[in-house]
C-alpha cells in the first residue's frame, strides 16, 4: 500500500466532525486529549506485560492470584488514586495437579498416540490408574439421548460440535457451542457414561486445548471432564469414522480444595460533586491456569487502571466517583462479582454505571448496552462523537458477567466490544500469551473506557 | 468471558433487520449465503498459504514474480473461470544483492555494535568498501534545512520522526512519516549528505526494518538510502544525545538492473446481461523482497480471486462482468496499473466500479469509496444491510493506488478498510508471512468484497 491520498480518510473525518452539529466540540477535543495521553504516554502495555510476565496465570485461590491481588493494589496505590482497598470473597479453589495425559488405544493406524487434553475446571480426577474406556462421538445433547444408556454405558462420551464458523462474531460461535463443554459431563453421566471430552472452543485448527468452566449436579454421578484440542479432536472423529470403535487413555489428578480467601481489588477517584454515583470501571483479575490470561482478562484490569491513570494525568476532576474494580473468580464462580454487588445492595450504593472489559484486548469496535430505554438512548446520542473515535459499534448487546451482578433499572451497563475474530485463538489455552496483545489496540480499548466515563460522568444518564 | 447472553446481540442483530425497512430481504439472505460459503469452504486462507509458503515474496522482475505469474494463472484456470489471461507490461528490477550490513563506529559506550537496516527499494549501493560517516539526526525536511549544506556536507543524514501514535488508524500515521522515506535521500543529497538512514515506517518498537520505495530526481545526486528499524532508530538517537558524535558503516550492493517483462494476471466472470460493463476486484501480486508479502498483498489477491469462486460456487450469475486483477509492481512503479488503465482506455472499456484490497487481511470494517456524488450516495444506501455484516464503516474514503489509475467520473472506485492497527508491525518488514495472518479475518474480507460485488452487480451504480 503506498503513501497516496492517505490523509483523505483524515481530512474527511475532521469535515465530518464539523457537519455533526449533534457533537459538541469541547467534548471532541476532550476525548482527543484523552487519545492522546492513552496513544503516546500509556501505561496498560507495560503494566500487563508485568502482570503476565512477572506473575503469569491467576486461577482463583492460587498463589499467584494472591500475588496479582498484592500487585494490583500496590500499583493503584502508586498512582496516588484517592482510594485503594481490597473487598474480601470466599472463592473455590481447584488444582489441576500434574498435567494431564491421554493416548488412543488399541487403534489400527494410531495405537498410542498421545492426544493433547487439559481438564475442564472443577473437573473431578481420574483414578490413579488412569481411566481407559471405549470412545462413543456425539455432536448435540439430543444425539446423546437417543443413543440410550445402553450404548453410552461406561464409554467416553466425545462432544465434538465445532464452533460454527458461519457465525460472523466469535462470541455467537461460542454461544453456540459452549454448552458441551458446561453441561457436557452431566448429560453424558446422566446415560452412564464414564467420562467426557469435549471439543476445544476454538475456531481453528491447533493443537492447544481450551480449558474453561464446567458443571456438576449433586444428583447425578460426577465424571471427568477434558478438552481436548481440535486437532486432535478431527483426528478422533476420523479414527472413529474409519475403524468404528476406539479406546482412549486419560489421567487426570485435578481436585478441588477448601475454598479460600481472596480480594476483589478497587481503586477509586473521588467525584468532586455527586460522590456518591459510582461508575465502575472493571476487568476480572483471575485466569484459568493456562498460558498467561493475557487477553482473559489481564488486559481488562489493565485498561480499568489505566482509565483512572488517564483522569488523574490529564487533570480531570470527576463530577462523579470513577472506581475500577479488579473482580476475582470471574471463571469459576463469580464469587468476587456476586460479593460486590451484595455489599453495593447492602450499602445502598448508587452504581450509575458499570463498563466491562473482558471480551480481549482487541482494537475496539463499541460499546454493548444493557440499560434502561431511557438511558440507552441518551448514550445513542452520543454515537456520532464515538464514530469519530473509530467506535461505531455502540448498539444494545452484551455487557459483562461481573458487572451483570449489578443489574437493576437504575444502573447502566456496558461492555467493551473490541473485534472478535482472533479471541477463541487464544481464549483459555496457552496461547494467551502477553505477546499475542498489541499495544496499541489495547490502548485504543482503555481509551474508548476513559471516554465512555468521560461522558457519562459529565451529563449523568438522565 | 463466560456463556452468559452471549445469544443477545446475535437476537437484537436479527430484530434489527426485521426493522430496517430499508433492507431489502433476498440482499440479505443471499450476502449471507455468500458470507457462509466463504466461512465454511473457502480458499483464500489455503491459497494464501501457497503462495507465501512455495513462492514467497515476489518483488517485480524477481523469478519469484514471474512463478506467481504463472502459479496465479494457473489457479484461475482450475477454478474454470470464463476467462483467465496475463497482460503483459514492462516493470523495474532491483535488487537488493547481498544482506546490507551496517555497524556504528567510534562510540564510547556502543562500538562496533551492528544495527538492523535494509536498502529503500531503488537505492543505490555503497561503494563495495561500504560507507563511513558521521550521523546527523533530523526530524524533517525543514531540520535539514535549516542545518545548511555546511553541517551536512559528506554525511549521513538520519532522519528519525516516528509515525504519530496519536494517529486513531496507522495509515494516518503512516501518512505523516513517509515523505522522510519517499523523499529523504533527495533532501539530503542537496544539502550534500552522503547517505540516508530512515527510521523504519512501524508504530512499534522493534528488531525488523522495513523496505519501501523512494525516489530519485536526476537533478540531483543519487546517494545511499536504507531503513533503520526502530529499536536501533532509538539507539542511534540515544547516542548522538550522549556522545554529540556518532558514525555509522553500512554496505549495501543493491542495484537497478534492466527492466524485465512481466505481466498483470486477470481472470474473468462473463456477465449475462451487460458483458460489456466490468466490476474489477484487485489485489497486487507483487511484494517487496522481505517476509512472504502476505499481508501487502498476498491477502488482496487471495481474497479477489475467492470473490469470483464463491460467485461459480454459489452459482451466482453476475449480469455484469466480474473480473479479478492480480496488478504487478505496485510497490515500485505501478507499471501493471497503469498499464491496464492505460489498456482500458484505449479499447474504451467500461468499467462501472473497481475495488481494490491492500490494507491487509485483517478483520474487516467496511469499505472507503472513491466516487461521484451519486453513486456514493447509491452506495451509501446498502450501509444498513453492510452493517448486518460487521461493515459498519462504509464512507468516502481511500480506495487503492492501483485502481486510482483508473479513476474517472464513470468508474466507482472501493478500498477494502479493515482494522489497521497491526498493519505496519508487518508492512514490508520480515514479519509479514502468512503466520501473520488470521483464516476468519481473511475470509471476512473477502465476504466482503463479493458482498459489494453482488449488490453493485444487481442494481448498478445510477
Amino acid at each position: 500500500m503506498k503513501k497516496q491520498i492517505l490523509f483523505i480518510s483524515f481530512i474527511l473525518s475532521y469535515a465530518n466532525i464539523i457537519a455533526q452539529s449533534s457533537i459538541d466540540s469541547s467534548d471532541y477535543k476532550m476525548l482527543r486529549i484523552i487519545y492522546d495521553e492513552a496513544l503516546t504516554n500509556g501505561n496498560s502495555y507495560e503494566n500487563l506485560k508485568y502482570l503476565c510476565k512477572n506473575i503469569g496465570h491467576r486461577l482463583s485461590g492460587s498463589e499467584n492470584a494472591e500475588k496479582a491481588v498484592k500487585h494490583t493494589k500496590k500499583l493503584m496505590e502508586e498512582y496516588g488514586f484517592d482510594k485503594v482497598y481490597l473487598q474480601e470473597v470466599m472463592v473455590p479453589h481447584w488444582v489441576r495437579g500434574e498435567k494431564e495425559t491421554a493416548k488412543i488405544i488399541g487403534s489400527k493406524s494410531a495405537s498410542e498416540k498421545p492426544i493433547r487434553i487439559c481438564a475442564l475446571g472443577g473437573s473431578i480426577c481420574t483414578s490413579p490408574e488412569g481411566l481407559t474406556a471405549e470412545v462413543i462421538e456425539v455432536k448435540n445433547f439430543e444425539e446423546l439421548i437417543a443413543l440410550g444408556e445402553e450404548k453410552v454405558k461406561g464409554k467416553i462420551v466425545f462432544f465434538n460440535r465445532p464452533m460454527d464458523p458461519k457465525a460472523l462474531t466469535s462470541f455467537e460461535a461460542y454461544g453456540g457451542a459452549v454448552d458441551q463443554r458446561g453441561m457436557g459431563a452431566i448429560e453424558a453421566a446422566k446415560s452412564g457414561a464414564s467420562g467426557a471430552l469435549i471439543r476445544s472452543m476454538n475456531l481453528r485448527q491447533d493443537d492447544y486445548p481450551h480449558t474453561g468452566a464446567m458443571r456438576y449436579y449433586d444428583s447425578i454421578p460426577k465424571i471427568p471432564a477434558a478438552a481436548v484440542s481440535t486437532n486432535d479432536a478431527e483426528l478422533l472423529s476420523k479414527l472413529l469414522k474409519e475403524e468404528k470403535t476406539c479406546k482412549i487413555y486419560m489421567k487426570m489428578n485435578c481436585r478441588a480444595l477448601e475454598d479460600v480467601k481472596s480480594y476483589n481489588v478497587i481503586g477509586e477517584i473521588k467525584g468532586s460533586e455527586f460522590p456518591d454515583e459510582i461508575i465502575v470501571v472493571s476487568g476480572h483479575l483471575d485466569s484459568w491456569d493456562t498460558g498467561e490470561g493475557a487477553h482473559d482478562d489481564g488486559a481488562g484490569c489493565m485498561q480499568s487502571i489505566e482509565v483512572l491513570r488517564l483522569f488523574k494525568a490529564l487533570g480531570i476532576k470527576p463530577k462523579r466517583t470513577i472506581r475500577a474494580v479488579m473482580f476475582m473468580n470471574e471463571e469459576n464462580g463469580l464469587r468476587g462479582a456476586k460479593k460486590y454487588a451484595e455489599n453495593a445492595k447492602t450499602t445502598r450504593e448508587k452504581h450509575l454505571a458499570a463498563i466491562e472489559s473482558d471480551a480481549g484486548g482487541f482494537s475496539p469496535r463499541g460499546f454493548g448496552i444493557e440499560a434502561s430505554k431511557e438511558k440507552t438512548e441518551k448514550v445513542l446520542k452520543w454515537k456520532p462523537l464515538f464514530e469519530q473515535f473509530g467506535l461505531p459499534e455502540v448498539e444494545i448487546g452484551h455487557s459483562g458477567a461481573d458487572i451483570y451482578q449489578l443489574k437493576n433499572d437504575e444502573t447502566a451497563l456496558f461492555g467493551l466490544s473490541p473485534d472478535s475474530q482472533r479471541y477463541f485463538d487464544y481464549h483459555h489455552a496457552n496461547t494467551d500469551v502477553f505477546e499475542a496483545v498489541n499495544k496499541r489496540e489495547l490502548e485504543l480499548g482503555g481509551a474508548a473506557m476513559a471516554a465512555l466515563v468521560y461522558m457519562i460522568d459529565k451529563y449523568g444518564l438522565k
